[in-house]
This record gives C-alpha cells, sequence and structure tokens, in this order.
C-alpha cells in the first residue's frame, strides 16, 4: 500500500464538503425511487464516495482517502441521514433546492479533484480529467444503480462545468496563482455554469433519425 | 506490478469457495434472465470475481489475484457451469437453495475481503468496508448487467450482513483472537444474519411520497 | 505515481486506432439513442476509453495512458465527432458498417491489452484475461450508460473473439515470434471470428424454463 501524499486542509474541508452535498443529492433520488432507509443511505455513500475512490484509483493512491478515515464514510451517512429525515418530516416541497446542492458539490469535486491530481504532479490532462472524473462520477454509479440513463449523457452542461472549473484551476496553478485563488476561481466557474444551464435549459443539437 | 504480499493458505480456500458459490448465484440469475451458455457463464465469472478484483484494486495489489493463477477463473466456470447443467437437468425446482449459497459467499467475501484488508495493515475503516464491498462487488455488477435495480438497495440486511461479518472478524483480530477464530466467527454472524433477514422479510422505513 | 513503463510505438498505433473506431461505435449508439451531441460524444470518449484505463488499473500502471497524453482523448474525439456528422449528413444508411468497425476495434484492443500485459511481465491468464477485458470494458460500459443489457452477455461470440485473439497473441510469444506477428495474428483470430459470427448470427443453448 502507498504511503498516502500529504493533501492540504483546504482541500480535506472542500472535499468533505462535497461529500455531503452529494450524499444529500444521493438521498433524495434514493428516496424518489422508493427504496427504504438502508437503500437511501446505499445510494448517498454511493453517489458521494465514489468519484473520489475512482481519483484515487486513477492515480494510485491506495487505499483512497474514502477508507483511510471515518471522515468521509460519517459525513456521507450525515448527509444522506439528514436528507431523509428532512423528506421525512418537510416532504419533496423541500427537493428542488437539492439541484442547487448538487451543483455546488459537482463545482467543489471538480477543484478537489483537480487539486489532488496536481498535487500528485500529473499532466494537465489528467489534472483536467481527474477533476471531472471526480465530479462526476458519483451521479454516474447513483444513476447506473437506480438503472436510469445517467444524467452526464442528457445534461449537457453538467459534466462541461465541471471540466471548466478543472481547466480553470488548472491554469490558475500553471500560471502561478496561489492554491486558494486556483480552488475558489474554478468552483465559482463551475457552479456558475451549472446553475446557469439550469436555468436556461441549456441543450445541444440532435441527429434527427427517420421514425423506425 | 507489485509483488504480491503472502496471505494465508484458509484465506485462499475461503475466497475460492465464496467465489464457486457466487459464480452459482450468478448463472442462476443469467438462466432466470434468459441468457445462453455463453452469457450465463459471463454473468458468472463477473458474480463471483469482481468483488475480489475491486478489493485487490482498492488495496493497491495488481494484477488481482483473480488473474494471477488459473484458480479463480476455473471455480467460476466450474460453478457456472454446474449450475447451468443442474438448471438443464433438474429445472428451475433447484432454484430457491441458491438464495442460502448466496448467505454463504457474502459471508465468506466479508471476512476473506477483510482479512486481506487486515494482512495489508489497513485501519479498522478500511478492513470493514473493504470486507463489505468485497461481498457485495459482485452482487451490484451482476445486476447492473441484467439491467436491475441492486439487490444491495433493496435487501436491506444483505450489506449490512456483510458489514456485521467484517466488523467481527475486524473486532476478533483486534482483541487478539486467531485468524481462525476470527474467519469462522466473522462468517457465522454474516451468514445468519443473511438467512434470519431471508426468513423474516426485514425491511426499514420508506419515506411516504404523495402520489404524482 | 508509477514510472510509466516504455510500451512499443506499435501498441501506440493500434492502441490509438481501436481507440478512434471504438469512438464511432460509442457514438452510433448514443445518436440511436437520441443524445444530443454532448451525450453523444461522452458515450463514444467511455466506448473508447474505458477498455484501457481498466486494462491499466489493473496493471497498476497509474494515471492510465489515456490521460496521460492528449493522444487518445483526442483519438476519441475526433472518432465521436466525425460519426455525429456522418450520421447528421449521410443518415443511419451510414450505420451497419460500423458493426465492422466495431469488429475491428475489438481486435486491436485485444491484442493491445494483451501486448501491454504481456510487456508487464504478466503471467499467461493475465495477458489472456487482460487483452478480453480492454476489449470488452468500453462496450459493457457503453451499454451500462445506455441503460441496457450489455451486447458482451448476448452476443456468443465476441468476449470469446477477443478472448482468441488475445491467446493467439500469447501463445504466439510464448513460442518466440516477433511481437509484430503475434499482434497481426492476434488480430486476424479475433476480426475473422466475430465476422463470421455477425455473418452466420451464432448461438448457444439456452436453459427453457417454464412459462412463469
Amino acid at each position: 500500500v502507498n504511503a498516502a501524499r500529504p493533501t492540504s486542509r483546504v482541500f480535506t474541508i472542500l472535499d468533505v464538503a462535497g461529500t455531503v452535498l452529494f450524499a444529500a443529492e444521493g438521498a433524495r433520488a434514493g428516496i424518489l425511487a422508493h427504496l427504504d432507509l438502508f437503500g437511501v443511505l446505499v445510494v448517498a455513500l454511493s453517489t458521494a464516495l465514489v468519484g473520489g475512490v475512482i481519483r484515487d484509483l486513477l492515480l494510485g493512491d491506495t487505499p483512497p482517502a474514502a477508507f483511510r478515515s471515518p471522515l468521509r464514510i460519517v459525513a456521507a451517512l450525515l448527509g444522506g441521514g439528514l436528507t431523509f429525515a428532512a423528506f421525512a418530516v418537510v416532504g419533496p416541497g423541500f427537493g428542488p433546492i437539492v439541484d442547487d446542492i448538487d451543483a455546488a458539490a459537482l463545482a467543489l469535486f471538480a477543484v478537489s479533484g483537480a487539486e489532488k491530481a496536481w498535487e500528485f504532479k500529473a499532466n494537465g490532462w489528467t489534472v483536467v480529467f481527474l477533476g471531472t472524473i471526480t465530479a462526476v462520477g458519483g451521479g454516474v454509479v447513483r444513476d447506473v444503480l437506480l438503472n436510469r440513463i445517467p444524467f452526464v449523457l442528457t445534461q449537457s452542461v453538467y459534466a462541461t462545468a465541471a471540466l471548466a472549473g478543472a481547466l480553470v484551476y488548472y491554469l490558475c496553478r500553471r500560471f502561478g496563482l496561489a492554491n486558494g485563488w486556483a480552488l475558489a476561481l474554478g468552483f465559482v466557474v463551475a457552479f456558475a455554469l451549472r446553475l446557469l444551464a439550469l436555468l436556461l435549459g441549456l441543450s445541444l443539437p440532435v441527429v434527427q433519425l427517420p421514425a423506425s
């Protein structure tokens, strides 16, 4: 097992915040799919942890950070459990705000994934793609578990927003900005793009096939 | 490629036994989905091998044990092939016993996954979660391949049983019991819990959503 | 991060060619599933890159080759983008040829996966299975993303063709043939078997279950 490289305190804070938020989103998806409390928590854990686990596997940092301390597991259980309670008490009217929560989690994971790849001295392509995969990986697994076509295929400005955030992070570091600024700018770009897409309902061209 | 660390003989026996049993379970699922012999064997191999492959990837032990020797591949092909033959000869009346086989495989993989993580000097969280993931990983992939919602989301006492078995294994080792006792106790706890859940049809609360 | 071991120039050429072809196949699948341009490109990238990423993870070669240079990402975007354009201009009449393209990609990845495992000094089982998984991995993820039962389960001579090609590659190297010959023979066997299966519509026995 590799010695884990040190990661910054701000990385850990962002990563755990993203974990809580994605767990909330995963929990909502599980509740709407009529799963019981346990199933909801499994979806919440998967949505929240898988992106980071894939990131760590791709960087060869094993066992993944998600399992090296209780931090992320407890954060995901809290995020999922609180969302279950909120739905049970407040009802589904509480739901729409979760789209914004999801956008924030997406942006957090895009920059935390990019930062970790940067700290591992990966090149630019790896930094940008690892940020993107960290951000969308959990959601893909959530949708696959719930047996539906993943968000990432049908929402044009979802992976793109994450990619833009990771790219901004990378360019900032490349041109010498401090880590904190790079994280902040990358986050803002990814978050704003995703919110904009939600507001405007952006879409791209589709090939018109003749009716079969 | 890392040098594989030595694993105990009893680990190998349990791991291969779990492989045969999960292959039988996977084969049944493939047969009931009307796949041909080849598709049935692919599902059997996936169900039987993926849990251990994920375990080894998460521990950084590559290439995974499943590919380092013919042992597990042959065991999975045997388990899957014999189940196909049994269904062809005896018919689906043979099926229900496979639930018990699945429970035994779940318990075997929970403790063998936990043991391997322990031997790699992983901490307690990693030991318990790796045991659980080893046990449920193959079944998740089986259900995803067959395009249905994974068992692990709808059967409350499935991952929980594996987690309990891995936890018991960890606590036994932590408090100084020999490996053999830890394996036996962990297995019994996971197996008994899962059988109990099958008998009683346990379930957890669901959020009641208004009809949409 | 591990130092990447050198891979031969011919490996890179085959691997990138397979990437372009699989991207075309993935793009067609996305178009037929009525995804927009972005969704089509995500499916194309997944189909083209995931097989090689899994291969590299299983060999412990991280970060995977797909992310270490722009080569494969650009190749996949080109293959996917050109296919989207071709469908938009020529229409779906262009589609059937993609089955042959897919067969060629399958054969290319089977031998490039086997070659890489061989270069990493893996044993015969690992070489043959890694070749097979490299070849079928992308297609499985494509079908899982599109929420349908993977090809690999229902097309008997799909994984088998890849396995045969990887086995031929391994046997050639084992008996001292040059890498180029082993690649050529392995490719021809896998490609021919797959085309033959497409032509003949081969199938294997199914267990007849009583109507339920």
